[in-house]
Parts: C-alpha cells; structure tokens; sequence
C-alpha cells in the first residue's frame, strides 16, 4: 500500500506506528500539509476531504481519517481486542482523540511549531481544552497500563501520536507521571526509535 | 439500555434513530448539558469526558462517544457492512463527521439556538469549515444515493443528525439539492417522524 503523509504529523505518524508493529509492506509518499500539498487538484482527486494521511491499496481502494485507517489495518491482531464491547471501548477514545484531543494538543502544536505562534499568545479556550484532555488521560491512565484492557491497542496509538509532542505545543507533562510512564511503555510496545522521532519532529 | 441525553443535540439524536430502527428497549434519561447536567459530579462517575451522550447498560457497562456507540449498537445490522473494507469507509466517514461537520456545522448552530449569536456574529473561520463540509457532503451525494454502499448505513445517520438542522446554524441548503434529497430519503429509511423531529429541535 501507498501512504500519504508526513512523519511531522502525529495523525501520520499512527499509521506508520501500525504498519511497522504489524510488519506491513509500504510505500511512504510524502505530502507536506504545511505547503498546501494535500490541497492540490491532484491530491483531492485521491482523497476529496484533502487531509493528510491518505492510504492507497494495491487494487485502487482508497481510505481517509488517521483512525479509520489504523483501525482498518489493525483488524485481526492483537492491537484492536476481538470483542466487540472491548473494541466499542478503543472506538471510544479514538473518537475522543479525535474530537477532544488533537483539535487541542495537536493544533497548540502546529501554531507553535510551524506558524511561530508563542506560548503566551496560544488561544486560551483551546488551552484549556488541551489541559483538561490531558488531565482526563492522566486521570485514567493512574489506574490502569493501557487505554483499554490489558495490552495495547490502537487507541494507545492514536493518543500517542500527539501526547508524545505536547510539550511542543506548550502543555506540560511534569506533573502527569502517569501519562510519563504510559508514553515509555508505549515507545517499546510501538518498538520507536528514539532517533526516529526526533529525526520527525525535528524538521 | 439507558441513553443518557438530549433530543436538542444531534449526536444524541444518532443514538435514538438507531436504537428504534433496529428496536433496541431504552430508557431515555434527560441530560441538558446546556444547563451544565452533563458536568456534574454523577454524571462524571458514570461517564468522566462529560459529554452526552452516553449509554449504560443492563450489567452497568458504559460507553461514550456518539459514533462508537451507534457503531457498536449497529454491528450485525444492515446499518454497518460487514464487508471489512465497507465498514472501515464507514468508519471514515465517522471520524470525518465529528472533525469536520460537527465542530463547524453543529457548534454554528448551538451558537444561533442556544446561546444568542446572530448569524452575521458567527465565526467566520468556523462558517467556512461549515460551507467546505457541507460541499463536500453535496459533491459526493451528486454521484450516489448514500455515504456508503447501495444502503443506508450510521455513516447516513451520523451525518443526518446535524444536517438536517444545518439551517438553524446559518447554513443555506438551497443550492444543495443532492443533500436535500437525501435528507429526505434518510427520514423515511430512519423512519423519522416530521413532529418528533419539530418537537426536539423546537425547545
């Protein structure tokens, strides 16, 4: 399969980290959002929403939106649980991840890292609105190891992807140790190279 | 089933469409979240992102997330494929709903009915995500009579929920015709009630 993307992104980055854990062969297109090159005549002629990933199979099929794609991978292993109720409870969190999560971490994050926005002048709805997500995960990940059940899931994937930066967007994680030691725990289950992702991030 | 929510609030709504079009028994429980209901220390118990809805069952198992609970409540209907890569295009158009749609099309219209905004108030960014959506919505219906396959499927009831009140945001379906029609096709395959629909939406 194709993907279309950008490591810099964490809604990319999922994919790769599901590809690569489930030993998935894959061609890396790079698309960089940042200029406009996922909103070309060419790149919405593939993907009509114009977001970044995009996955292309081998037979022309063609899927968007970072968590319907990793949860199309992840079908049949040990990353999306058989039951239906366990696996109801992973399309719980991507949804919030979605929805709750990256429209804040993530977004804090882009201001800051690509448009030069400062701490300081970071939109202060949205602030909260990231805080009060991390809160939730640290509330919920001091009681248990993973998002859901007893091993990892897709949903530790997809709320990796933008916790593991969220200090590049100005939120701080010294005082939530139980999103500190989930993000360790994630990093030798997801196998990352340190390396890698400061290489991604680092653009 | 309890069914925690409001008929004002679309992604409540989903829940009650699929629920009575496959006639799963439910006790509806009344949150406004309006009034902060969905903020209470109770309420958080049950359901700790203190978002409406949320659905408990009869063994006290909880779920929360619009999608993910019409998605789990539909598996095995004809309102989800059970072709993987049918489901997984539904999916898609689940998540791009709740980043997409909602946050623009569903937030202008909270805005209007709830909170006083005019119409030439709103956010101008938010309303262009809203019109962007909207025409998507419009391009793909051009071709086709649902958002996924030959049928109906919560991909159609996802996006119904808010659409059909798009004019309450703001939003001019005029020049929309294919999503008109499918409104109109998705209340007769949902078996929605013109007056139950006024009822809700008139508070």
């Amino acid at each position: 399969m194709r993907i279309y993307g950008d490591l810099t992104s964490g809604n990319c980055l999922k994919i790769k980290i599901v590809a690569d854990r489930l030993g998935l062969a894959y061609e890396w297109v790079p698309v960089d959002a940042v200029k406009g090159e996922s909103r070309t005549p060419a790149y919405l002629a593939l993907f009509p929403a114009g977001q970044i990933p995009g996955v292309a199979f081998a037979d022309g099929r063609r899927l968007a939106q970072s968590n319907a794609i990793i949860r199309y991978l992840a079908r049949g292993s040990a990353l999306l649980p058989d039951d239906a109720f366990a696996a109801a409870t992973v399309d719980q969190w991507l949804f919030w991840e979605q929805y709750s999560h990256e429209p804040a971490v993530a977004v804090c994050r882009a201001e800051m890292k690509f448009r030069g926005v400062r701490r300081e002048a970071r939109d202060p709805a949205r602030v909260a609105r990231g805080e009060a997500a991390l809160d939730l995960m640290e509330r919920h990940l001091a009681g248990t190891g993973w998002f859901v059940g007893d091993d990892a899931t897709i949903a530790d994937v997809a709320l990796f992807a933008y916790t593991q930066w969220a200090d590049e967007g100005g939120f701080d994680l010294a005082a939530r140790p139980a999103i500190r030691d989930w993000l360790d725990r994630c990093k030798v289950a997801f196998r990352i190279e340190p390396d890698a992702i400061a290489t991604a991030a680092g653009r």
